[in-house]
Protein backbone atom coordinates (compact mmCIF):
# COMPACT_ATOMS: atom_id res chain seq x y z
CA UNK A 1 0.00 0.00 0.00
CA UNK A 2 1.44 3.50 -1.17
CA UNK A 3 0.95 6.42 1.52
CA UNK A 4 2.13 10.39 0.90
CA UNK A 5 3.52 12.63 3.83
CA UNK A 6 3.33 16.43 3.93
CA UNK A 7 6.82 16.99 5.29
CA UNK A 8 8.23 20.49 6.94
CA UNK A 9 11.45 20.41 7.66
CA UNK A 10 14.29 23.48 8.94
CA UNK A 11 17.37 22.45 6.37
CA UNK A 12 20.15 24.07 8.84
CA UNK A 13 22.09 21.12 9.96
CA UNK A 14 20.73 18.78 7.24
CA UNK A 15 22.96 17.83 3.69
CA UNK A 16 19.57 18.09 2.18
CA UNK A 17 17.36 15.85 1.33
CA UNK A 18 18.64 13.18 -0.46
CA UNK A 19 20.72 10.08 1.42
CA UNK A 20 24.73 10.26 1.27
CA UNK A 21 27.23 7.86 2.97
CA UNK A 22 27.97 9.77 6.63
CA UNK A 23 25.72 12.64 5.93
CA UNK A 24 22.90 13.48 8.13
CA UNK A 25 20.35 14.11 5.30
CA UNK A 26 16.33 14.26 5.28
CA UNK A 27 15.44 10.85 3.62
CA UNK A 28 18.01 9.49 5.50
CA UNK A 29 16.19 10.55 9.18
CA UNK A 30 12.90 9.68 7.31
CA UNK A 31 13.69 6.24 6.40
CA UNK A 32 15.66 5.35 9.68
CA UNK A 33 12.13 6.49 11.59
CA UNK A 34 10.42 4.67 8.94
CA UNK A 35 12.08 1.16 9.84
CA UNK A 36 11.35 1.87 13.52
CA UNK A 37 7.77 1.77 12.97
CA UNK A 38 7.71 -1.04 9.89
CA UNK A 39 10.41 -2.94 11.20
CA UNK A 40 12.13 -3.10 7.32
CA UNK A 41 13.73 -1.14 5.53
CA UNK A 42 11.24 1.77 4.00
CA UNK A 43 12.47 3.82 0.93
CA UNK A 44 10.86 7.24 1.22
CA UNK A 45 10.96 9.53 -2.39
CA UNK A 46 10.42 13.41 -2.19
CA UNK A 47 8.35 15.19 -4.44
CA UNK A 48 12.00 16.24 -5.67
CA UNK A 49 15.44 16.71 -3.76
CA UNK A 50 16.50 19.76 -1.45
CA UNK A 51 19.84 21.33 -1.09
CA UNK A 52 21.54 21.57 1.84
CA UNK A 53 20.55 24.06 3.67
CA UNK A 54 17.39 24.71 1.98
CA UNK A 55 14.08 24.47 4.31
CA UNK A 56 10.10 23.16 3.51
CA UNK A 57 7.24 24.07 4.89
CA UNK A 58 5.27 21.67 2.62
CA UNK A 59 7.25 19.17 1.10
CA UNK A 60 5.47 15.94 -0.37
CA UNK A 61 6.98 11.99 0.27
CA UNK A 62 5.56 8.77 -0.75
CA UNK A 63 6.48 5.38 0.29
CA UNK A 64 5.51 1.91 0.39
CA UNK A 65 4.66 -0.10 3.28
CA UNK A 66 2.60 -3.37 4.63
CA UNK A 67 0.98 -1.95 8.14
CA UNK A 68 -2.20 -1.75 10.16
CA UNK A 69 -2.44 1.58 11.10
CA UNK A 70 -4.55 3.73 9.90
CA UNK A 71 -3.01 6.29 7.46
CA UNK A 72 -4.39 9.52 9.36
CA UNK A 73 -2.23 8.14 12.21
CA UNK A 74 0.93 7.51 10.53
CA UNK A 75 2.51 11.24 10.90
CA UNK A 76 1.83 11.19 14.60
CA UNK A 77 4.05 8.03 14.45
CA UNK A 78 6.44 9.54 12.47
CA UNK A 79 6.81 12.62 14.80
CA UNK A 80 7.43 10.75 18.07
CA UNK A 81 10.40 9.44 16.55
CA UNK A 82 11.66 12.04 14.42
CA UNK A 83 14.02 14.96 15.88
CA UNK A 84 12.83 18.57 15.98
CA UNK A 85 14.07 19.87 12.87
CA UNK A 86 12.06 17.60 10.75
CA UNK A 87 8.25 16.55 10.93
CA UNK A 88 4.99 15.13 9.36
CA UNK A 89 2.48 17.08 9.06
CA UNK A 90 0.00 15.29 7.80
CA UNK A 91 -0.59 11.17 6.14
CA UNK A 92 -2.83 9.93 3.91
CA UNK A 93 -3.38 6.67 1.36
CA UNK A 94 -2.08 7.82 -1.95
CA UNK A 95 -4.31 8.00 -4.66
CA UNK A 96 -4.03 5.10 -7.52
CA UNK A 97 -1.24 5.06 -9.74
CA UNK A 98 0.01 8.56 -7.64
CA UNK A 99 3.64 9.83 -8.09
CA UNK A 100 4.80 12.20 -5.76
CA UNK A 101 7.87 13.48 -8.16
CA UNK A 102 6.30 13.25 -11.99
CA UNK A 103 2.69 13.91 -10.37
CA UNK A 104 3.67 17.39 -8.90
CA UNK A 105 1.81 20.09 -11.11
CA UNK A 106 2.85 23.02 -9.82
CA UNK A 107 5.78 24.03 -6.86
CA UNK A 108 5.40 27.25 -4.95
CA UNK A 109 9.53 28.52 -3.90
CA UNK A 110 9.82 31.73 -1.27
CA UNK A 111 12.80 33.26 -0.95
CA UNK A 112 13.36 35.17 1.80
CA UNK A 113 16.01 37.91 2.30
CA UNK A 114 16.26 41.24 4.33
CA UNK A 115 18.24 44.38 4.49
CA UNK A 116 19.72 45.97 7.91
CA UNK A 117 23.11 47.75 8.71
CA UNK A 118 24.15 44.93 10.34
CA UNK A 119 23.94 40.72 10.48
CA UNK A 120 20.96 40.22 12.49
CA UNK A 121 21.43 37.01 15.19
CA UNK A 122 17.30 36.36 14.78
CA UNK A 123 17.18 36.37 10.98
CA UNK A 124 20.56 34.24 10.01
CA UNK A 125 19.15 30.92 10.10
CA UNK A 126 15.78 31.56 7.60
CA UNK A 127 16.39 34.23 5.21
CA UNK A 128 19.63 36.05 3.74
CA UNK A 129 21.05 39.45 4.22
CA UNK A 130 21.39 41.82 1.40
CA UNK A 131 24.11 44.28 0.53
CA UNK A 132 21.94 46.80 -0.05
CA UNK A 133 18.04 47.72 -0.19
CA UNK A 134 16.52 46.64 -3.74
CA UNK A 135 14.48 48.74 -5.65
CA UNK A 136 10.96 46.58 -5.75
CA UNK A 137 9.82 48.28 -8.24
CA UNK A 138 12.28 47.17 -10.81
CA UNK A 139 12.34 44.04 -9.08
CA UNK A 140 8.48 42.94 -10.24
CA UNK A 141 9.12 44.80 -13.59
CA UNK A 142 11.92 41.85 -13.75
CA UNK A 143 9.97 39.13 -12.63
CA UNK A 144 6.91 39.68 -15.39
CA UNK A 145 9.72 38.77 -17.58
CA UNK A 146 10.03 35.22 -16.34
CA UNK A 147 6.13 34.29 -16.60
CA UNK A 148 5.08 31.87 -18.87
CA UNK A 149 6.52 28.91 -20.41
CA UNK A 150 10.81 29.67 -21.84
CA UNK A 151 13.81 27.89 -21.39
CA UNK A 152 15.47 28.09 -18.40
CA UNK A 153 18.57 26.69 -19.27
CA UNK A 154 20.71 29.59 -18.26
CA UNK A 155 19.00 29.40 -14.62
CA UNK A 156 20.90 25.92 -13.58
CA UNK A 157 23.71 24.95 -11.97
CA UNK A 158 25.66 22.63 -13.41
CA UNK A 159 25.72 19.09 -11.49
CA UNK A 160 22.27 17.63 -12.26
CA UNK A 161 20.42 17.27 -15.35
CA UNK A 162 16.91 16.98 -16.69
CA UNK A 163 15.80 15.76 -20.08
CA UNK A 164 14.46 19.20 -20.91
CA UNK A 165 14.92 22.89 -19.65
CA UNK A 166 11.51 23.93 -20.28
CA UNK A 167 9.46 25.33 -17.29
CA UNK A 168 6.39 27.18 -17.24
CA UNK A 169 6.44 29.66 -14.04
CA UNK A 170 2.60 31.09 -13.28
CA UNK A 171 3.66 33.20 -10.86
CA UNK A 172 6.55 35.84 -9.17
CA UNK A 173 5.68 37.98 -6.36
CA UNK A 174 7.61 40.44 -4.67
CA UNK A 175 6.33 41.50 -1.27
CA UNK A 176 8.36 43.97 0.67
CA UNK A 177 7.43 44.75 4.73
CA UNK A 178 9.29 47.02 7.04
CA UNK A 179 9.73 45.29 10.75
CA UNK A 180 11.30 47.08 14.13
CA UNK A 181 15.15 46.23 12.95
CA UNK A 182 15.05 45.20 9.17
CA UNK A 183 13.30 45.68 5.64
CA UNK A 184 12.06 41.63 4.55
CA UNK A 185 11.83 40.68 1.18
CA UNK A 186 9.71 37.45 -0.10
CA UNK A 187 9.77 36.00 -3.75
CA UNK A 188 7.13 33.70 -4.29
CA UNK A 189 7.59 31.67 -7.31
CA UNK A 190 5.18 29.07 -8.58
CA UNK A 191 5.87 26.56 -11.48
CA UNK A 192 5.25 23.57 -13.03
CA UNK A 193 8.70 22.43 -11.80
CA UNK A 194 11.89 24.22 -10.96
CA UNK A 195 15.63 23.21 -12.24
CA UNK A 196 18.88 22.76 -10.42
CA UNK A 197 19.36 25.67 -8.45
CA UNK A 198 16.69 27.35 -10.46
CA UNK A 199 14.67 29.51 -7.60
CA UNK A 200 17.82 30.53 -6.05
CA UNK A 201 19.29 31.90 -9.69
CA UNK A 202 16.07 33.92 -10.06
CA UNK A 203 16.31 35.03 -6.71
CA UNK A 204 19.96 36.27 -7.09
CA UNK A 205 18.77 37.99 -10.61
CA UNK A 206 15.85 40.11 -8.93
CA UNK A 207 17.99 41.30 -6.64
CA UNK A 208 20.67 42.20 -8.10
CA UNK A 209 18.22 43.55 -10.96
CA UNK A 210 16.65 45.58 -7.80
CA UNK A 211 19.68 47.01 -6.80
CA UNK A 212 20.67 48.60 -9.88
CA UNK A 213 22.10 45.61 -11.77
CA UNK A 214 20.80 45.69 -15.53
CA UNK A 215 18.15 42.93 -16.45
CA UNK A 216 19.73 39.49 -17.93
CA UNK A 217 16.57 37.84 -18.08
CA UNK A 218 15.87 38.40 -21.72
CA UNK A 219 19.29 37.76 -23.12
CA UNK A 220 19.41 34.72 -20.62
CA UNK A 221 16.00 33.29 -22.27
CA UNK A 222 17.40 33.78 -25.68
CA UNK A 223 21.42 32.47 -25.60
CA UNK A 224 21.13 30.43 -22.74
CA UNK A 225 24.15 31.66 -20.84
CA UNK A 226 24.14 31.56 -17.22
CA UNK A 227 26.49 34.87 -17.33
CA UNK A 228 24.01 37.33 -18.13
CA UNK A 229 22.52 36.74 -14.38
CA UNK A 230 23.85 37.00 -11.20
CA UNK A 231 25.37 35.15 -8.68
CA UNK A 232 23.04 32.62 -6.88
CA UNK A 233 21.08 33.19 -3.60
CA UNK A 234 22.54 31.11 -0.43
CA UNK A 235 20.43 28.14 0.74
CA UNK A 236 19.24 29.67 3.95
CA UNK A 237 16.54 31.92 2.24
CA UNK A 238 15.40 29.48 0.13
CA UNK A 239 12.03 27.33 1.19
CA UNK A 240 9.85 25.17 -0.51
CA UNK A 241 5.94 25.97 0.73
CA UNK A 242 4.00 23.78 -1.43
CA UNK A 243 3.77 21.19 -3.84
CA UNK A 244 0.28 20.56 -6.07
CA UNK A 245 -1.25 17.71 -7.53
CA UNK A 246 -4.03 17.14 -9.66
CA UNK A 247 -6.47 16.57 -6.37
CA UNK A 248 -5.52 17.15 -3.14
CA UNK A 249 -3.93 14.68 -0.85
CA UNK A 250 -4.76 15.63 2.66
CA UNK B 1 34.63 57.16 29.21
CA UNK B 2 30.80 55.47 28.78
CA UNK B 3 29.37 53.69 25.32
CA UNK B 4 26.17 52.02 24.79
CA UNK B 5 25.34 49.37 22.20
CA UNK B 6 22.40 47.83 21.13
CA UNK B 7 22.86 44.55 20.67
CA UNK B 8 20.43 41.36 18.78
CA UNK B 9 20.98 37.77 19.96
CA UNK B 10 19.46 34.35 19.43
CA UNK B 11 19.37 32.75 22.61
CA UNK B 12 18.56 29.35 22.29
CA UNK B 13 22.82 28.68 22.53
CA UNK B 14 23.30 31.00 25.33
CA UNK B 15 22.98 30.30 29.07
CA UNK B 16 20.88 33.72 29.48
CA UNK B 17 22.88 37.40 29.73
CA UNK B 18 24.74 37.19 32.99
CA UNK B 19 28.32 35.12 33.09
CA UNK B 20 28.02 32.34 34.80
CA UNK B 21 31.51 30.08 35.17
CA UNK B 22 31.86 27.38 32.09
CA UNK B 23 28.58 28.62 30.29
CA UNK B 24 28.13 30.39 27.01
CA UNK B 25 26.25 33.40 28.07
CA UNK B 26 26.00 36.77 26.06
CA UNK B 27 27.47 38.92 28.34
CA UNK B 28 30.70 36.28 28.41
CA UNK B 29 31.03 36.47 25.03
CA UNK B 30 30.80 40.12 24.33
CA UNK B 31 33.16 40.70 27.03
CA UNK B 32 35.59 38.32 25.46
CA UNK B 33 35.15 40.73 22.34
CA UNK B 34 35.87 43.75 24.31
CA UNK B 35 39.02 42.57 25.50
CA UNK B 36 40.01 41.93 22.06
CA UNK B 37 39.22 45.06 21.10
CA UNK B 38 40.67 47.22 23.85
CA UNK B 39 43.32 44.85 24.93
CA UNK B 40 42.49 44.74 28.85
CA UNK B 41 39.19 43.60 30.79
CA UNK B 42 35.70 44.94 30.29
CA UNK B 43 32.78 45.07 32.38
CA UNK B 44 29.47 45.31 30.27
CA UNK B 45 26.27 45.48 31.63
CA UNK B 46 22.65 45.01 30.25
CA UNK B 47 19.42 47.06 30.93
CA UNK B 48 18.23 43.59 32.54
CA UNK B 49 19.16 39.94 32.42
CA UNK B 50 17.75 37.78 30.01
CA UNK B 51 16.90 34.18 31.29
CA UNK B 52 18.65 30.99 29.24
CA UNK B 53 16.91 30.38 25.67
CA UNK B 54 15.72 34.28 25.63
CA UNK B 55 15.71 36.14 22.88
CA UNK B 56 16.64 40.28 22.04
CA UNK B 57 15.79 42.20 19.48
CA UNK B 58 17.29 45.40 20.94
CA UNK B 59 19.08 45.05 24.43
CA UNK B 60 20.49 47.65 25.41
CA UNK B 61 24.13 47.56 27.31
CA UNK B 62 26.87 50.02 28.53
CA UNK B 63 30.77 49.92 29.60
CA UNK B 64 33.67 51.83 30.47
CA UNK B 65 36.98 52.19 28.26
CA UNK B 66 39.32 53.99 26.52
CA UNK B 67 39.52 53.84 22.58
CA UNK B 68 40.10 56.34 19.84
CA UNK B 69 38.12 54.57 17.90
CA UNK B 70 35.16 56.36 16.91
CA UNK B 71 31.58 55.81 19.16
CA UNK B 72 29.98 54.92 15.72
CA UNK B 73 32.49 52.34 14.97
CA UNK B 74 32.22 50.27 17.52
CA UNK B 75 30.12 48.45 16.36
CA UNK B 76 31.55 47.10 13.54
CA UNK B 77 34.93 46.19 15.51
CA UNK B 78 32.72 43.98 17.85
CA UNK B 79 30.51 42.38 14.68
CA UNK B 80 34.08 41.36 13.13
CA UNK B 81 34.62 39.59 16.30
CA UNK B 82 31.27 38.42 17.54
CA UNK B 83 29.61 34.62 17.17
CA UNK B 84 26.49 34.46 14.24
CA UNK B 85 24.22 34.69 17.41
CA UNK B 86 25.00 38.06 18.82
CA UNK B 87 25.44 41.45 17.26
CA UNK B 88 25.52 45.04 17.64
CA UNK B 89 23.06 47.26 16.02
CA UNK B 90 24.43 50.34 16.90
CA UNK B 91 26.97 51.75 19.20
CA UNK B 92 27.22 55.57 20.42
CA UNK B 93 28.78 57.63 23.43
CA UNK B 94 26.63 57.73 26.15
CA UNK B 95 24.73 60.52 27.51
CA UNK B 96 26.14 61.96 30.60
CA UNK B 97 25.35 60.75 33.64
CA UNK B 98 24.13 57.39 31.85
CA UNK B 99 22.79 54.32 33.56
CA UNK B 100 21.63 51.95 31.26
CA UNK B 101 19.56 49.18 34.46
CA UNK B 102 18.26 52.01 36.22
CA UNK B 103 17.58 54.71 33.83
CA UNK B 104 15.49 52.32 31.24
CA UNK B 105 11.87 54.19 31.38
CA UNK B 106 9.87 51.54 29.45
CA UNK B 107 10.90 47.63 28.06
CA UNK B 108 8.75 46.27 25.67
CA UNK B 109 8.78 42.31 25.57
CA UNK B 110 7.02 40.20 22.82
CA UNK B 111 5.58 37.02 23.32
CA UNK B 112 5.60 34.69 20.01
CA UNK B 113 3.42 31.35 20.16
CA UNK B 114 1.68 30.01 17.96
CA UNK B 115 -1.37 27.51 16.82
CA UNK B 116 -0.56 24.13 14.96
CA UNK B 117 -1.78 19.99 14.76
CA UNK B 118 2.05 19.47 14.74
CA UNK B 119 5.46 20.93 16.07
CA UNK B 120 6.71 22.94 13.08
CA UNK B 121 10.44 22.68 12.73
CA UNK B 122 10.39 26.63 11.22
CA UNK B 123 8.66 27.73 14.24
CA UNK B 124 10.39 25.69 17.21
CA UNK B 125 13.44 28.18 17.95
CA UNK B 126 11.23 31.89 18.57
CA UNK B 127 7.90 30.36 19.30
CA UNK B 128 5.95 28.33 21.75
CA UNK B 129 3.61 25.95 20.38
CA UNK B 130 -0.10 26.10 22.00
CA UNK B 131 -1.90 23.21 22.80
CA UNK B 132 -5.50 24.34 21.32
CA UNK B 133 -5.71 27.68 19.55
CA UNK B 134 -7.12 30.37 22.31
CA UNK B 135 -9.70 32.95 21.96
CA UNK B 136 -8.22 36.40 21.17
CA UNK B 137 -11.04 38.06 22.58
CA UNK B 138 -10.60 36.83 25.80
CA UNK B 139 -6.97 37.47 26.14
CA UNK B 140 -7.84 40.92 24.95
CA UNK B 141 -10.46 41.35 27.67
CA UNK B 142 -8.24 39.68 30.55
CA UNK B 143 -5.00 41.90 28.82
CA UNK B 144 -6.85 44.75 29.80
CA UNK B 145 -6.89 43.91 33.80
CA UNK B 146 -3.03 44.32 33.46
CA UNK B 147 -2.64 47.77 32.34
CA UNK B 148 -2.00 50.32 35.22
CA UNK B 149 0.44 50.79 38.62
CA UNK B 150 -0.06 47.25 40.20
CA UNK B 151 2.12 45.02 43.00
CA UNK B 152 3.22 42.04 40.26
CA UNK B 153 4.22 40.12 43.45
CA UNK B 154 2.45 37.13 41.96
CA UNK B 155 3.98 37.30 38.71
CA UNK B 156 7.46 36.06 39.63
CA UNK B 157 9.15 33.98 40.10
CA UNK B 158 11.10 32.91 43.37
CA UNK B 159 15.14 33.53 42.88
CA UNK B 160 15.78 36.18 42.49
CA UNK B 161 14.53 39.96 44.48
CA UNK B 162 13.45 42.95 43.42
CA UNK B 163 13.03 45.98 46.47
CA UNK B 164 9.57 46.14 45.22
CA UNK B 165 6.89 44.45 42.83
CA UNK B 166 4.71 47.76 42.20
CA UNK B 167 5.56 47.94 38.66
CA UNK B 168 3.24 49.96 35.80
CA UNK B 169 2.39 47.97 32.77
CA UNK B 170 1.47 50.42 29.59
CA UNK B 171 0.57 48.11 26.49
CA UNK B 172 -0.34 45.14 26.26
CA UNK B 173 -1.44 43.60 22.90
CA UNK B 174 -2.13 40.73 21.23
CA UNK B 175 -2.07 39.78 17.56
CA UNK B 176 -3.48 37.26 15.96
CA UNK B 177 -2.05 36.12 11.72
CA UNK B 178 -3.29 32.93 9.99
CA UNK B 179 -0.71 31.43 8.14
CA UNK B 180 -0.31 28.93 5.51
CA UNK B 181 0.67 26.12 8.26
CA UNK B 182 -0.29 27.67 11.57
CA UNK B 183 -1.88 30.76 13.43
CA UNK B 184 0.54 32.70 14.78
CA UNK B 185 0.15 34.80 18.41
CA UNK B 186 2.04 37.68 19.51
CA UNK B 187 1.63 39.49 22.87
CA UNK B 188 3.50 42.37 23.04
CA UNK B 189 4.49 43.95 26.83
CA UNK B 190 5.36 47.29 27.59
CA UNK B 191 6.13 48.36 30.72
CA UNK B 192 8.61 50.50 33.05
CA UNK B 193 10.30 47.06 34.58
CA UNK B 194 9.43 43.49 34.69
CA UNK B 195 9.94 41.33 37.46
CA UNK B 196 11.44 37.59 37.22
CA UNK B 197 9.76 35.45 34.33
CA UNK B 198 7.18 38.51 34.79
CA UNK B 199 6.33 38.31 30.47
CA UNK B 200 6.54 34.69 30.45
CA UNK B 201 3.99 34.79 33.37
CA UNK B 202 2.08 36.38 31.87
CA UNK B 203 2.12 35.42 28.17
CA UNK B 204 0.84 31.58 30.22
CA UNK B 205 -2.04 33.17 32.60
CA UNK B 206 -3.06 35.37 28.74
CA UNK B 207 -2.80 31.76 26.70
CA UNK B 208 -4.60 29.81 29.30
CA UNK B 209 -7.08 32.20 29.92
CA UNK B 210 -8.00 32.22 25.73
CA UNK B 211 -7.52 28.11 26.04
CA UNK B 212 -10.55 28.55 28.27
CA UNK B 213 -9.06 29.25 32.25
CA UNK B 214 -11.16 31.13 34.66
CA UNK B 215 -8.97 34.81 34.32
CA UNK B 216 -6.49 34.69 38.04
CA UNK B 217 -5.58 38.25 37.55
CA UNK B 218 -7.33 39.68 39.72
CA UNK B 219 -6.91 37.42 42.88
CA UNK B 220 -3.38 37.77 42.11
CA UNK B 221 -3.48 41.65 42.44
CA UNK B 222 -5.54 41.09 45.54
CA UNK B 223 -3.74 38.17 47.36
CA UNK B 224 -0.07 38.19 45.87
CA UNK B 225 -0.96 34.47 45.18
CA UNK B 226 0.97 32.93 42.01
CA UNK B 227 -1.40 29.88 42.02
CA UNK B 228 -4.15 31.83 40.75
CA UNK B 229 -1.62 31.88 37.20
CA UNK B 230 -1.09 29.53 34.86
CA UNK B 231 1.91 28.22 33.91
CA UNK B 232 5.31 30.27 32.88
CA UNK B 233 5.52 29.96 29.08
CA UNK B 234 8.99 28.52 27.80
CA UNK B 235 11.71 30.49 27.23
CA UNK B 236 11.71 29.89 23.12
CA UNK B 237 9.09 32.31 22.70
CA UNK B 238 9.95 35.42 24.58
CA UNK B 239 11.60 38.18 22.95
CA UNK B 240 13.27 41.44 24.54
CA UNK B 241 12.38 43.83 21.91
CA UNK B 242 13.28 47.58 23.04
CA UNK B 243 14.32 49.36 25.78
CA UNK B 244 13.23 52.86 25.91
CA UNK B 245 15.37 55.87 27.49
CA UNK B 246 14.63 59.33 28.20
CA UNK B 247 16.11 60.56 25.20
CA UNK B 248 17.20 58.45 22.14
CA UNK B 249 20.79 56.83 22.31
CA UNK B 250 21.10 55.77 18.85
Amino acid sequence: MKYVLLLSYDGTDFCGWQNQPQKRTVQGVMEQAAEEIFHEKVKITASGRTDAGVHARGQVAEFDAETNIPAKKLAACFDRLLPSDVKVRASAPAPEGFDCTRGAKRKTYVYSAYFAPCELPLSRRYAARLPQRPDVGRMREAARLLLGEHDFAAFRSSGFTSKTSIRTLYDAEIAEQTESDRIRYEISLTGNGFLYNMARIIAGELFAVGCGKEEGISRAFQGGARSALAKTMPPEGLCLERVEYSSPLF
